[in-house]
């Protein structure tokens, strides 16, 4: 992370010049092909839009593209590194969109950092884009700017630093849970991290019918009695938190199945030994999860991380791509709750006969991960009453 | 113009899905690939950006990237028919920045038309791109739009409806009068709209040296005492009509050496036949001439249209691309009035000795063009002092 500039390493080798084109899908190298694909001809496809607005899902490249917006205020686990740092980051973002769904994308790194200018910006733009993923927008800010463009446009808006974690969290522990011999419902969760990723996922969690859940911030666990909450760790804490605990997360950890790792904050032996049998652990700080792989192997039945070198890597890869595309496919006005939950179940399905400790979700090269998410989106949309087609 | 939608006929089937796609340089189909180009790789570019954002221009894709801005509101002849429909437009634009110049380019439609939203707008985004290419924007907001982005942004920001067309005038203009032979400073040139683009004619007509110049309106001639003058076209006024001619377009071209038009309104062959001998007519209103071919055949020496199916066909696609490839080359922070005038003086150049009063600019297709262009502008750009390479 902390590596020098080097020029002439493979890393600075393969991102000189960035890591994307815009191609035409006509030469245009003679009058004709100027003619049909630039005046005169294409007066004819301004005009029909002009009429019919939902023509241009057809007769533009909009409805197969993603703007992949981000201030640059959260980026990897580098924090607030500006609008230029964070584009590497978000045309890797619309590499993976392109490899892994077929999907156009392009990335919109903002000049401003205010909660109303990105709500406003975003939706000036917005006629030109099929779907808004939101990217490395730090907490609590990402919240309402992802509610606000969710009622005020009619297109997907995904902040994927949230659902994309959670949808394929929710896949993991899914079969975490079965491989264990547990159901949803039995098991006691705690969440280490109140940021994007944890609020996200305790929702997701408690939606899908998770048995207990605590969440705790760097201060201790979330419990509507503190009185320096946020608003959105306020409504965490009254969702959350059965036993009405309080206190270092140590304390919620006593006999817990499952820690959840999406923050930093590296995790003791003493509390994880002190979880119950069969625990699961997914420490997904990256580069270093909150439980080291030594200790996780010695105390806890399923280990999961955001890694790539280790079994078990929750990576948002398996779900964005197939999530927009299946989104795209039917014509969604927005991601619902349900499209989520399709999401991972489709993941966590792939994973079928071959579930083991060390296999509770595919590989993020799976080419069966983004068809399947794909097709239980678009299905889920049209169930939902979200679907235009 | 007015034909129905036709999903079958050539121009409807080559626009299905749209016009672009956005491709990655790396295919990410493995660990290694996705760990340079995206996590735990990238991080070392972003921090290295984040140190340094020059090095943003050697490792994102934004220096050679053209944001296509538009809201939609004069697009081609059509008026002001939204950013959904202006969308096919700037698709076409974008793959001709490709096409052209091998530039990438994205088209930004805006769902406002609010003078001040636009500029905040564009500022907010502009860290994704390296210029800035203003389309169809309609009059006189255009003006302000890219004068104040322009003071604001130092990245090139181009209004292309203006100076594309103002470059190519001026090198056809200058082969014209070289073909008949006379020199600049020897025309009195008649400009019918004060619009964008007859604005941008009559000022870098006015640098070029131009012996004598009016503009009219729809109203007739600008003069400095007619009290319904916007504030550009005052000012265009008072950089005009040395005579002091006043009343209907007519006045004005009695013994005129040019006739350049930049609106819809037809000329008589009455007026036609008082301008000077040896009269050279721009009648560039798509797709109907202001000057019909047969009229302008009995009476001027020198013929232009916009049209691709009659000589000397004047098309900005002979400017933008080299004037953004060049800008991008040297790294300029604006589009000086040099590098305008080095632009029309490269696409005249390429004529060079097949000068004849059919051939006074090159054809869209010539692939000299732009390279030459590009050479120009980039030098002039240092030359200029606005060069950062």
């Amino acid at each position: 992370m902390a590596q020098a500039f080097d020029p002439d390493s493979e890393v600075f080798r393969c991102h000189e010049g960035g890591k994307l084109r815009v191609t035409s899908t006509m030469a245009l190298t003679d009058r004709d092909a100027l003619s049909l694909a630039y005046t005169p001809g294409v007066a004819e496809v301004c005009n029909a839009i002009a009429g019919d607005e939902s023509l241009a899902e057809t007769y533009t490249w909009r409805s197969r593209l993603v703007a992949v917006v981000s201030d640059g205020t959260a980026v990897l686990g580098l924090g607030d590194i500006g609008p230029a740092a964070a584009l590497p980051v978000m045309e890797g973002k619309a590499a993976l969109f392109e490899q892994f769904a077929g999907l156009n994308s392009v990335p919109i790194v903002l000049s401003t950092t205010d909660t109303e200018e990105i709500i406003e910006t975003v939706i000036r733009i917005a006629p030109s884009f099929g779907g808004i993923n939101l990217e490395d927008i730090s907490a609590p800010r990402c919240f309402e700017i992802e509610a606000r463009l969710r009622e005020k446009l009619s297109i997907p808006v995904f902040h994927d630093d949230q659902h994309g974690t959670a949808i394929v969290v929710l896949a993991a522990l899914r079969n975490a849970a079965a491989v264990t011999g547990r159901s949803l419902a039995d098991l006691r969760v705690v969440v280490s991290g109140a940021g994007a990723a944890g609020v996200a996922c305790a929702k997701i969690l408690i939606a899908a019918g998770i048995g207990d859940i605590a969440v705790a911030d760097s201060r201790g666990i979330l419990d509507p009695n503190r009185g320096d909450l946020t608003a959105i760790k306020k409504e965490i804490a009254e969702l959350t938190n059965r036993a009405g605990l309080a206190g270092p997360i140590e304390g919620a950890l006593i006999g817990a199945d499952v820690f959840l790792g999406v923050s930093a904050g590296a995790l003791g032996e003493d509390a994880v030994a002190a979880m119950a049998d069969q625990s699961i652990i997914f420490a997904l700080a990256n580069p270093t999860p909150e439980v080291h792989p030594d200790i996780a192997l010695r105390h806890a039945a399923v280990y999961a991380t955001g890694r790539s070198d280790y079994a078990n890597q929750i990576n948002n890869v398996l779900a964005f791509p197939g999530i927009f595309a299946g989104a795209f496919d039917a014509g969604a006005s927005g991601i619902t709750e349900g499209m989520k939950l399709a999401a991972a179940d489709a993941i966590g399905s792939v994973v079928a006969d071959d579930l083991s400790p060390t296999y509770i979700v595919p590989t993020p090269f799976d080419p069966r991960v983004a068809p399947a998410v794909r097709a239980a989106v678009a299905a889920q949309a049209r169930l939902d009453g979200v679907a235009r087609r």
